[in-house]
């Protein structure tokens, strides 16, 4: 699969989007950009996908989005659109097939609320890497992080539904997931941390079991290797390849 | 308007939200909140408020928001939503009068990306802030700050409009105002450190003459009255009532 090889700087750039397609800016590993690639997978939209090298962004990506970060999505008409769940809602809004977010205002209210509770929580699987990297001791973030999983794990018994947003996955679920697969790098035995959150474990079984989580996904041991090689400065954003 | 004074722990609930309204959980002096209020006013939305004492929150409002934070809208159908722009996208869906976000998906992702740019702006007004107050040179933290006010310009004159979402005032306009009504807080001379971006500085100017703005402003005075005895640990939640 050489065409999903990164682009860097210098590399010509890619010709105009396909006029049936949509074009997808992103980084294999990235969780974030995992999310926009979720989105499209799940709701069967013909995309290509241009992968950047994060180090040595291509002047031609930075036209595209001066933060120079991923992910990044580009109609045929020239529409640029980035950030993860800004790409995502977009795409959602877009393609009326299959629709991800709830048709209702307080619904879509509902799932935002959970997003960003959520996101207060992503953060801290950062810094336990960077803290156990250090040498420093975790255990004390490590309880923390266990803490806030067992408030998602009573949000699932308090609803009493399999996923986030209800009986079938929606978009919340989505917008989660990446981290979750994540989880091995950060804590030992990978879900096994959430032995005592039985809902949330099951929930990821579930997910592991859907066709856009097995299209968008990497193992745990490449992920590690990623990572690993990010922190020290060298991330491989072709690894695997 | 003694029912706009705050309610502390121990003051008793109100009761059930009025069939023909809804309720915003606010505090007078919080930007986030006027978000809320400056969406409500600008559709004509018949609400009343409950303003909280944040230092001592009754109860009644942690079981309505757990996090502790204003903004929060009920409906009579018992919705409860927080966190000042979902709250604002929830009443612009809900009320269909005099719509605020554009209707196209890439309309509405071009105001997001617009906000999560300006995301990045606000919590540098707070740090300049705490650091004058410590006694620190605040001229880099400034020129900063200067440097993100022209690159707004910037996008204004690009796109060749009076405000940013086009010539009249939209959903990203409302979202922005409440952090340039406490500029003179953080600057001294209040509008005068737009003096170098024009359009920006008359965005202001036109912003000053809505009446949404008008109904939810307090003075600069009053502003650095408020915020200096919240920055005492003393926030007077009823100052000028």
């Amino acid at each position: 699969m050489s065409s999903e090889k990164s682009f860097a700087a210098g590399s010509p750039a890619p010709g105009p989007v396909p006029k049936d397609q949509v074009r997808l800016y992103s980084m294999r590993f990235c969780p974030f950009a995992q999310r926009t690639r979720l989105v499209l997978h799940a709701k069967g939209i013909k995309f290509e996908t241009i992968n950047i090298h994060l180090k040595q962004k291509p002047d031609w990506f930075l036209e595209k989005n001066p933060d120079g970060l991923v992910p990044v999505i580009e109609t045929p008409a020239g529409e640029v659109v980035n950030e993860s769940v800004i790409t995502s809602v977009f795409l959602d809004e877009v393609y009326p097939e299959k629709k991800l977010l709830p048709a209702t205002p307080f619904g879509k209210a509902q799932q935002k609320m959970m997003l960003e509770h959520f996101s207060k929580i992503t953060p801290q699987l950062f810094k336990i890497s960077s803290a156990r990297r250090k040498g420093d001791d975790v255990s004390g973030l490590e309880a923390e992080l266990k803490e806030k999983f067992t408030s998602l794990n009573e949000y699932l018994v308090k609803r009493k539904t399999k996923f986030f947003g209800g009986d079938t996955i929606t978009f919340i679920d989505y917008m989660m997931w990446p981290f979750f697969e994540r989880l091995g790098i950060v804590l030992s035995g990978s879900f096994s941390c959430l032995d005592h959150t039985p809902e949330l474990k099951k929930w990821t079984e579930l997910m592991l079991e859907d066709p856009a989580v097995k299209a968008t996904m990497h193992s745990t041991e490449n992920h590690k290797t990623f990572y690993n090689n990010f922190l020290d400065g060298k991330p491989d954003f072709d690894y695997g390849l």
